[in-house]
């Protein structure tokens, strides 16, 4: 009875430095492209929408940056997060497989997203931004930004897609409580918004219409900035700081894990865990299998084309390597919102084109299933994205059971869901739906790309 | 840049002991009498509702109860929570004073009642008990026995009270996520329930109604038993692991408190973090003011009387001695619902009525304006119930700029708000009313009593 259930770490464990992968990738991230010329942008292209530190930050190849002191502090708020070990799950399985959880749900936002947020509040903070503005599908990602302007006084403002807006106000109250304005999108607010309502006033948005609002705004004004909570090279790279003291907290229990698994939307879930542990892959030849876990109904990564794409619906950004299922996609509205991304990371993107990450695809009731099995063994009921990382984990253990085998998995555990209990109640009450998308869905949604593909 | 935000422990370091007061009081509490000869009862009396270990705690003069391995092992899911430094609060408030505070929000059910949910579950299991029924009322309790009996496989059915039951759903689906069953009280379940709907079947239901129907269910079947969340002596011994745990974290910072305070609904969470405290008081000569915070819509421990009275509505319970405003006293709808009691524990209100321990009423607006400054300068949005004890320690931390003197300041954050933003939502909105209660509505209520007094 004196099993080790959690791995903590003290604050002077928080990492130093954030670990940039480009410097170690065999193949490099393709450039963004100008969405008029297909000429590869400069990083004064990218000055009217981020501070000049975090451009610096995404088109580095350094291998290391360091954390500055302030955000370090910050950190300390909720950092370093524990690890736990899944006995009870374990047990329920009855599998020879060690699994353990890194779990980010213990910020005050609930998720992994402040990690990010937080730095770049920041670099915009130093650089005399005023006013951030953002998107947000599920909230996740409007809460943790909101979060960290509230600590450095600065205005945020959120463009909510409307169907969430209307669907989870305790999200949006969440983000006023911090100081944040919410708008639903589209709004009136922009010439994006007002041109969407314009043919649909009955719109109930999506992020690229929200990310195209945002943008705008931003551009239009020199002490507002956009923030970006996923796909870009600088966010996974602030995210690591969960692979790293993943790391320390594997070595203390004397234990490194075969398999991780990620929740997979943009790639920061992802990387945040996995981009450390598969340095050692990259730099010393080490073999552990780094799996992206996503939704069905939106299979990018599985079952969609490595090209070049807009990150947004009205072409405001400029065109991105991905691995995308087309910019106007529009995923089923299942439960893990912050999944419903049509295109993945340039780098993650990438690092599955050359064989170093896997990826697998799980629909929505293996994964309220795995999140209930969760909940009764371990107790902290999970964010509808993290039960896909869940549902791949059972997979993965019941097949290390199946081949008498045992492995030690690891897991982020990137949220609580604690804003999403309507869809454990969807569950439980027989009443959640499957949403399967059709291959002529997704050949019709391609086929109005007229980007340039990549050899 | 190198101040410790986040004193943190490892799993060793979870208290082997709970702290049981009565040792130490100089006066012992008063023992409960039979609601019909009003002679003291004992401990066969309880024997229909609570397993013989939780019997044996309940009368106990030990000072120290071992908590069982498993208990421990369980208690690993959370704990040690971790104590903050309230930099940024103290930097807003520009005061002298110190503030650390113990966040028990960290648990799966997001409060501190799963200290003694876990143990609770335990014993009865230990017992062959497979059923256990209890009320709720705003659902922290509800939540944190369904978390546990989920964890030992005992069937749980709870009785929330009807107007949290329509008003509060996610807790309901959180109690469900983890295997319990949740009935909306009064239900036409039990003769109490099925008494009161006779009368009005429009009842919004209330807490005593609600202990009514969970005592009555547990009293028919030998397989059933009972569980309250707070006001009993074991329940409030089961929560000094916040305060053991609390002593040795301020001993890691080097400081040690001047001030305590925590929320006050019946106890546990007071008796949690300041008993382990007041022990230095009561064996030392130590002088640490430990000051209860409560509404001042429910002002059982400022403006109620020390007399006996019933647990619930319809007199099911023991008479005990309590600070109390009549168990028919029917608070306003305030949004801090743990804090709607309507009397306090037997060992707080004799500590109270010896002048050893302190009591103070909040409002409700000014509670969430306190809660507001705490979400944007910590990060943490608290429970409502918090919200009363940051109130307070805002006024002490004032009063020590005012009189220019440094004092340490702990309290207790039982408990975050992420299933009240509606409550913030009304704050902000400047629709949150503030409820009094008139000296004419509790000299009616408790002359209503024809209870023992005490001399």
């Amino acid at each position: 009875m004196t099993n080790q259930k959690k791995i903590t770490l003290t604050e002077a464990e928080i990492p130093e430095k954030w670990y940039n992968i480009v410097a170690d990738m065999p193949n490099k991230p393709l450039p963004p492209l100008h969405p008029g010329t297909h000429e590869p942008i400069g990083p004064e292209m990218l000055a009217p929408l981020f501070p000049m530190e975090l451009i610096r930050q995404e088109v580095s190849t350094d291998p290391w940056v360091t954390i500055p002191d302030e955000v370090r502090e910050l950190y300390k708020i909720w950092r370093p997060t524990p690890m736990f070990r899944a006995y009870g799950l374990e047990k329920l399985l009855d599998t020879p497989a060690k699994i353990y959880y890194k779990y980010e749900g213990v910020s005050p936002a609930g998720s992994h997203k402040p990690n990010t947020a937080i730095p770049q509040a920041y670099y915009n903070k130093q650089e005399g931004v005023k006013r951030i503005t953002t998107e947000t599908g599920a909230g996740q990602w409007g809460s943790a930004l909101s979060f960290a302007c509230g600590l450095f006084g600065i205005e945020c403002e959120v463009y909510m897609v409307r169907a969430s807006y209307d669907g989870k106000p305790y999200r949006k109250m969440m983000m006023n409580t911090w100081g944040a304005t919410v708008y639903p999108s589209p709004s009136d607010r922009t010439n994006a918004g007002r041109s969407i309502l314009s043919q649909n006033p009955d719109s109930p948005g999506s992020l690229g219409i929200a990310i195209s609002e945002a943008v705008e705004l931003a551009m239009q004004d020199d002490h507002t900035k956009y923030a970006l909570g996923s796909v870009l090279n600088h966010v996974l790279m602030h995210q690591t700081v969960i692979g790293l003291e993943s790391i320390t907290q594997m070595e203390k229990a004397g234990d490194m894990p075969d398999i991780i698994v990620a929740p997979f939307g943009g790639g920061s879930n992802f990387a945040g865990i996995g981009f450390p542990f598969l340095r050692h892959n990259l730099t010393e030849g080490k073999k552990i299998r780094c799996i992206a876990a996503g939704p069905t109904s939106c299979p990018k990564l599985t079952r969609g084309v490595f090209r070049y794409d807009l990150g947004d619906t009205m072409g405001m950004t400029p065109l991105l390597p991905m691995y995308t299922l087309g910019h106007n996609f529009i995923p089923a509205p299942i439960h893990a919102g912050g999944l419903r991304y049509h295109g993945a990371g340039a780098i993650v993107s990438q690092l599955l084109k050359d064989g170093l990450i896997e990826a697998q695809s799980v629909n929505q009731l293996e994964c309220f299933e795995a999140g209930i099995k969760f909940a009764r063994t371990e107790g902290i009921i999970p964010a509808p994205e993290a039960n896909h990382a869940i549902a791949t984990v059972i997979r993965e253990a019941n097949r290390a059971k199946e081949e008498g085998v045992s492995k030690t998995i690891l897991f982020n555990l990137c949220g609580h869901g604690h804003f999403d209990m309507g869809a454990y109640d969807q569950y439980l009450s027989g009443k959640l739906v499957e949403h399967e998308v059709t291959q002529a869905e997704i050949l019709e949604s391609l086929a109005e790309l007229d980007t340039p593909l990549i050899a």
